[in-house]
């Protein structure tokens, strides 16, 4: 009589759970664009934006992607998107790391020049989805105040969601996002000597 | 003169932190494909997934996508996939969640056909990444034999690289995995009351 116990106690937790995964769905009725923050150090914030503008696009959505840092090396997601979706709004930085280029100030002037484009996209109520790649770097290092970020991010358009990416970013930042995912580093391949993976890591 | 000292002590701090990486990247030489488990409660999990399956695209790889649980209606990358990647092999289980089918013997038939798919794809060589979307429920519910899924993970061609999505999942298979990302849910906007946002959650 094992098995007809264990189905009928499925059941009967499938049946609570449904009830309160209804009544949260009910309860969250405010239709808007949301903030998203995906934080941390492990592996995943960035493919993590990309998969959303998968998902945004798949809707015929508009989106517009600002990567800072990024830009020397094309990775599979730049690639992607200027060979097949020449709709998205596509701005990179394009000096590589801080520590490639060691040089505060052409960093800083990079940075302004970004983030121009940024706040752009943060007024333009045709985008339905705005990605700010690897921004949460421009406010670790000070290179972009931090005030004038959050303020961008916070008066855009009601129906305009935003992703940011990167480690830290602040408590500042934090409070004003609506999503906080912070991705932890359990285990990560190049600790077993294992090279970074295209179509996987870049 | 605190603004050059800044500057300097910035291209010595980006030197070493130069140091420190180029020597992380010559120690990683293995080259092979990747297994890399999402899990936790924060949201990006899934979105992670689609994220490397646009970065593989990218680079004209093929890919493989499984998606136990969902399917009974189309979220935004499915959508994305089914319109525009054509080339991507794509499955879904088609139940919905087990508190809406609250059914487990039919759930565990469904997780039998599907799991039939996922074990052809980790057996193709010519798949450079497959997904295997909120596969560690089918492990937590025993839907699904654990050891039968991590042997056949652990023994895929070796150039293959494979992506598995859920919370939770086991230490047998967090142990079989080269990179465990876990997503911590830090905050999340329905607990303010925002309804889940077309082409951001779903």
């Amino acid at each position: 009589m094992t098995k007809p116990t264990k189905a009928t106690r499925h059941k009967k937790a499938m049946e609570k759970q449904k009830a309160k995964v209804d009544a949260t769905i009910a309860s969250a009725t405010l239709e808007r664009g949301v903030a998203v923050l995906l934080t941390g150090d492990g592996k995943g914030k960035t493919s993590s934006a990309f998969g959303m503008v998968m998902r945004a696009l798949g809707y015929g959505q508009r989106v517009g992607v600002v990567q800072f840092i990024k830009g020397q090396q094309l990775s599979g997601e730049e690639h992607y998107l200027k060979d097949h979706c020449p709709d998205v709004e596509f701005y990179q930085m394009g000096t590589g790391f801080t520590w490639d280029t060691q040089d505060r100030g052409s960093d800083i002037e990079a940075a302004e020049r970004t983030w121009a484009v940024a706040e752009a996209m943060l007024t333009n109520t045709n985008l339905d989805l705005v990605v700010l790649d690897e921004l949460t770097y421009m406010l670790a290092f000070d290179y972009l105040d931090a005030d004038r970020v959050i303020s961008a991010i916070t008066e855009r358009p009601a129906e305009q969601s935003v992703v940011v990416t990167g480690r830290g970013g602040g408590s500042k930042l934090r409070a004003a996002m609506d999503t906080v995912s912070e991705v932890k580093d359990v285990a990560h391949a190049y600790r077993e000597g294992i090279a970074a993976r295209k179509g996987v890591d870049f």
